[in-house]
């Protein structure tokens, strides 16, 4: 039997519920699809501060590397927001990106059928929409140095490198050319430098692909666009920061945070998580969404591990939920048969997966 | 009677069009309310490069200077699109800004009744939308020194000292007495030293106004809850490039971003201009919406001036064109009589005012 040694970090606040409830649904179709999970689970944000006082212990970092791919739910909490930002629950995430190097983050933006009235856009303007949004995500003003907090200035460094461009370009492309090949690159060149050099070398890398569509639009053009008529758009390519903004953006369109995946993929071993937050206000009252974790589980079958089947009976799992009624309270009563719990969802599609 | 020096910048593409409707307007009220406009028209990005071969002539940085206010279209446009960045239209106006020290940029996000239906959003989420954004204009990532495009990499820098913030900062309070007394102000500080920076002087300024309810919010989070529940919104302060993005998202609550103003104002001489661009693809074609110019220049007699009578006959006469069902063809057909063109909509609102 193939076996797969999965790295589960479930973290902060509403984290541990959603991640359980992904597990399960893991566990369900592992034994109807014939392979072996097997689960080492870390510690990374406010929970490893807790334990070991840092934000990202050596174990995690070392853990990580011996896995296939690292499942991952949310970090932070205001019990941490007030610590220096080397020891705070964010940096954690971003340096085991960095130590990952899952330098491309995937996120998807779709509606599902059973949930076009459970947006704020009108049904019309979202229904059929898919979208992937391909983020950088180890580069840009994260990570720029130099970046100081000084008595009276303070500052942060937008920079990337050709390479890193290129990369992130490459991932954009080869995506495009497995969905509708119109790719939108979106920057503000119109005003910095390092957004007319990422023009530049999206536009080298769009020779490599003659049969892909490559348009350029100024973020805030695009964020509007998104609103406006969010069908325009196929894959998104777009640097760290202006990808965290429209990413989650563009994830109302679909009615509910609650519902997006995520995956980080890179160098080496990849990185799946809900694109929600950790929602403290929420945490342990087993009302949280755990389908955009499950969805990031699919992601995983997917992406990492190659069991496209498995991801598969998750995704029509997730639609058959919907189609049948069921939601967490987050998406609202919009044709709701009845509202579950948390851990209510993850049982029903671990059956019907 | 009394008299007012106004600067005119038409600038590009759509720009002389509407600045020309506004022009209008103006003249209208001027007459009913019994005060003198002298207009000094200048050149400013490509208008100012086919001329003169800079996007900022001298000329423009000392005619301002004499002038009660700056009415301003829109400036760019593929003309100018590869030509060295200090030679863009944009850097133009960026210039102008810096040139005028208009450091706190105005943008009201609201809903007119008469265009509940025009949105992409839903009218139960959209209605009775009124939202203040508070841009910071002159510092942040549009203006921070280092920056360079180099051969293998490129980068800018997002600055903030502690002056900027704090005197954008009082702009926003100052804003939020007058309106319901609740300022989100929006940042990235679980990530950068500059926001970090920014939320603690902000904190600062906030002991002054103990009536004044302040929030934190990210500006990812912003993005999203601006599409979720734009009505939660009061006054919005944020930075540059945040600002930039997130006042195109919420215009596009109003339903069409050819309906809002904006006012940018510090130092001495205030700027007052539409938020969307030169549109260059539906320019001369007569079919511009000149609504936000006009509206821009309400807001001007309304700050700048002091003609708060004139700027409430224009808002009026707005209200009423849209009560009779009067429309640029950008608004869409929505509880629509007439799709009238860019002058026929100038006319009937200098008619009303
Ligand atoms: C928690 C935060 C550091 C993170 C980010 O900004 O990347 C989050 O918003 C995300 O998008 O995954
Ligand atoms: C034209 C451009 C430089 C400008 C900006 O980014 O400030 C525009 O988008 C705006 O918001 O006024």
């Amino acid at each position: 039997m193939k076996s797969y040694r999965i790295g589960v970090i479930k973290g902060d606040g509403i984290g541990p519920e959603i991640v359980d409830e992904a597990l399960k649904v893991l566990d369900a179709v592992s034994v109807t699809q014939g392979f072996n999970l097997k689960y080492d689970e870390m510690l990374l944000g406010g929970a490893a501060i807790d334990e070991t006082g840092v934000p990202l212990p050596d174990e995690t970092i070392q853990g990580v590397k011996k896995c296939d791919a690292v499942l991952f739910g949310a970090i932070g909490g205001p019990k941490w927001d007030n610590l220096e930002r080397h020891l705070r629950p964010e940096t954690g995430l971003l340096g085991l990106r960095k130590e990952m190097g899952t330098f491309a983050n995937l996120r998807p933006a779709m509606v599902y059928d059973e949930l076009v009235n459970a947006s704020s856009l009108k049904p019309e303007v979202i229904q059929g929409v898919d979208i992937m949004v391909v983020r950088e995500l180890t580069g840009g003003i994260y990570f720029g140095q130099p970046r100081e907090l000084q008595e009276e200035k303070a500052y942060n460094t937008m920079v990337y490198t050709k390479e890193e461009v290129r990369r992130i370009a490459i991932v954009a492309f080869d995506i495009a050319m497995k969905r509708n090949k119109r790719i939108c690159s979106v920057d503000k060149a119109n005003v910095l430098e390092v957004s007319q050099f990422w023009r530049e070398i999206v536009e080298e890398v769009a020779k490599d692909y003659p049969e892909v569509e490559l348009s350029h639009m100024y973020v805030d053009n695009a964020a509007m666009q998104l609103i406006r008529d969010p069908k325009q758009f196929d894959v998104i390519l777009t640097g760290n920061i202006f990808g965290d903004i429209l990413s989650d953006a563009a994830s109302m369109l679909s009615g509910s945070i609650g519902l997006l995946p995520s995956a980080s993929t890179g160098k080496g071993v990849g990185l799946f998580e809900p694109i929600h937050g950790s929602a403290p206000d929420i945490a342990g009252q087993g009302i949280a969404n755990p389908l955009a974790t499950i969805s990031s589980a699919s992601m995983m079958l997917r992406y990492a591990l190659g069991e496209t089947e498995a991801a598969e009976r998750i995704d029509e799992a997730i639609k058959k939920a919907l189609a049948e009624g069921y939601r967490t309270g987050d998406i609202g009563d919009y044709d709701a048969k009845e509202i579950v719990s948390c851990a209510e969802m993850g049982s029903i599609i671990a059956d019907y997966a």
